[in-house]
């Protein structure tokens, strides 16, 4: 029997899958194993091997065997596996090479000055560099926008959340900029008495034996995966081998165990994508929102509960703080306090950082604002949500992320999407899994398998919306997300 | 102007370079880093980057670029250069497909089996297993043979050790079949009331604090490498980022702490090959047998000394044996005993196994004699050299090692061809060198030096024989060699 286009098709992504490997692990290397000198070196050899995968989306053939595959009998999940080779193939060819190479080039520039020019608050020097890339964003938002018939913003969107649109996100994050800073405010009344832990001195190892318990606890498969250091921490490796990592700070415990939390959210959904889809894009996570949603799942929605937290501290307490109370620990990690960097902010102001993110990166790619009106935007977009102004103080204002330096727009709305579908994944689990009662018992188990079942195991074989309407029995609603707050903060 | 052929070559060599990079650093993570779990994926990842490597030696312009290549003005460095990459790509693409595949399959059945049937003393369930090899391994040669226009076990050696002949080994080796057991004896003798350190018990931080030191000591870059854990130790990743591991032992860190000498030797001159050939064939490491001349200067030549461990003495009575004394250490590391194993050899017997070995494979592939006959040939030989019978114990004997299970003929000669050209090395070193001083004064710079200068800085730029005649004024000579045993184990 002659092999079917569809079979040509899934033996082509498996041999970019194994390419993708290396990537993964080769880039998990440079971050925490590398010396520096070895640097240079690498980064010629991952665009050797970036080269190569591009060129292996690029083969000619493919043209034709996606035409011949879709006249194909297929099943279901042939189908959508067929859309998810189509859409991958798609966005790593539909930008013309010089543009891909000038965005790579500016966005080198940027991110390489920004690392000093963040330090020295140089706005005026990063400006220029910063300016060349929405320039080179807004022609790739354009071009993706014509191959796709999306709008620009939606064209970038849709790199990192299939289906999601600037329309959506306005219904769904712009209501937040009434109730937001007003819960803010409620909340820090409700708290006022309450107290952070003092910094104190941890050792490394001792942090690690704790990470480590936890990460068992919540169910992490050390035969497909390990953790380490890295001066940022993420989660990566391939489905089969998932390394996350850490930084342990020598003054505060507390970060790098709740991140060992949020890495391991990330790794449970990576070691258990379907098993039989695995070397395909059907097989992988369904978007960087639904990854998030895994990782806050863990984070926010199990491990901040006290119940929670009341079951890993005798950890704590032998490994690091003796006289650790659950108060002390509850106020410590529910604290809520506005402030102006967005990594360090805690679950209820963290969304404003991400709605005014959102709204300036909109407004920059349709050209409604230009990279000068930033910081104005910014400082009073942070005033209104969070009562802080960032006049003059750039540092800690528009240039403390990454994103923008290379072009990533269309990432941050990721990060609340992921919260808000962690809220209303555990309003639905609810119904049927006594949560309080796996934690309490310290078996995860019924709460993991929900999450197999329905997140998991589904890898990309449904669309998102469909996704969450099997879990939760409707598409995203954001009211889980306030309802989760409002619960959890003001009772 | 027009790319010039030349330029065309060292382009697309340049990009091998780099997958080759991708190949060292994810094999390197395979034996020190991987869980378990993670290993049917990577050796899919690895299978596609090798046919991405093959892919790109089979690319159909070369036979081009080499012939045009070679009308185009070229300086002696650039020939030298185009003679090591038609050399590097004759050795890549010489085989047929089917063989290198048949090869492959048969390797890797034999050696999986290798590892339980060697445990298990179980030498007729092997045999099968290993005549397959060794068929597809004499198929092999006899192609090489007839592609080259040399004799098939040369075609073999030609891949570790250009040059080498099965001629020029008979000279080099077989007198020691005359010299060596009477060595043998003779040092026994004079060394009848030493003895070895007993088994104790040892941290392995304590034995890695150790190694570091040593490693500093020694020269080892690392801001260009770095030292970690693997069951057997090697020497991988690139120039650029040189990777050694190690294992340590809870009961003896004598092993441990020579092995971490040896692979320094190996990773010094990686670290140090010619920094303008990098990303080419000329600019890489000579020979295996040069290779390990490095490692076995660095182990047998420099370490061994008892001035040198003199100097390590200290740190071996801080972190491991309080009362170590000199005499001890001497003892345990330069006790000559006949044993079956060939890497637990001492310097004076090491020669031995391989003499035995280079004649067992050289009659295999001829055809001289069959896999039958290996037991007994082995034991014979083995009671001519060591006085010890390995009649029956196949474990211990003719199965001991993994070399011959994947059809790897012509790679153990430059076991002793390296201890052979360490020691001319040193002989000659010591007419400019004061080498005494050097280890004795803490800075071995002067002998690095020599290293870097003969031997390091020229990669492949010059021929084997040549550069051990500019380095030593003489080609290969094993006479330096027998007198070096001569002096350091019977004075
Ligand atoms: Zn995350
Ligand atoms: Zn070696």
């Amino acid at each position: 029997m002659a092999t079917s286009f569809y079979q040509k098709l899934t033996e082509h992504f498996k041999s970019i899958y194994h390419l993708q490997h290396l990537q993964a692990i080769v880039g998990w290397d440079q971050a925490t194993q590398m010396p520096a000198g070895g640097n240079e070196a690498r980064s010629n050899a991952l665009s050797e091997l970036a080269i190569t995968i591009h060129q292996a989306y690029k083969l000619s053939a493919l043209d034709e065997w996606f035409d011949c595959a879709a006249e194909e009998s297929l099943d279901i999940p042939q189908q959508q596996s067929l859309t998810e080779m189509r859409h991958q193939w798609q966005q790593a060819t539909m930008l013309p090479a010089e543009l891909v190479r000038a965005k790579s080039i500016a966005g080198n520039r940027c991110e390489h000055a920004w690392r000093e020019q963040r330090r020295n608050n140089n706005w005026e020097g990063f400006k220029p560099l910063l300016k060349e890339v929405v320039t080179l964003s807004r022609e790739e938002a354009n071009i993706r926008a014509s191959m796709t018939g999306m709008l620009p913003y939606d064209a970038l969107l849709d790199q990192y959340e299939p289906e999601m649109t600037q329309q959506r996100l306005d219904q769904l994050f712009l209501p937040m900029n009434q109730w937001l800073p007003e819960l803010i405010s409620e909340v820090q009344a409700h708290q006022k008495s309450w107290q952070r832990l003092k910094p104190g001195h941890y050792d490394a190892a001792a942090q690690k034996r704790v990470g480590l318990k936890i990460m068992e606890y919540l169910g992490f498969d050390f035969n497909h995966g390990r953790l380490d250091v890295s001066v940022h921490p993420f989660c990566g490796g391939v489905a089969e081998d998932v390394r996350i990592t850490t930084r342990y700070e020598s003054d505060d415990f507390s970060r790098s165990l709740m991140g060992i939390v949020h890495e391991t959210g990330h790794a449970r959904y990576e070691q258990n994508l379907p098993q039989q889809w695995r070397t395909l894009p059907v097989g992988q996570a369904r978007s960087m929102g639904i990854h998030e949603s895994q990782s806050l799942f863990f984070e926010m929605q199990l491990a901040k509960q006290p119940s929670f937290l009341q079951q890993i501290l005798p950890w704590l307490r032998e490994e690091l703080v003796p006289e650790l109370s659950l108060t002390q620990l509850c106020q410590h990690y529910l604290k809520v306090e506005p402030s102006y960097i967005r990594i360090d902010a805690d679950e209820v102001t963290y969304p404003a950082h991400i709605l005014l993110r959102y709204q300036i990166e909109r407004d920059l790619i349709s050209g409604a604002i230009e990279v000068d009106d930033i910081p104005q935007m910014w400082d009073e977009l942070m005033q209104k949500y969070l009562g802080l102004s960032t006049a003059g103080n750039y540092r800690d204002g528009c240039m403390q992320d990454i994103h923008w330096t290379d072009g990533s727009f269309g990432y941050f709305p990721s990060y609340t999407l992921g919260a808000m579908y962690a809220a209303q994944f555990m309003a639905s689990m609810q119904k049927t899994v006594n949560i309080e009662n796996a934690i309490q018992g310290g078996d995860l188990t019924p709460i993991s398998t929900w999450l197999s079942d329905n997140i998991w195991s589904k890898g990309s074989l449904l669309t998102t919306d469909e996704l969450v309407r099997q879990a939760t029995g409707e598409t995203l609603n954001p009211q889980y997300f306030r309802e989760h707050l409002r619960n959890r903060y003001l009772n």
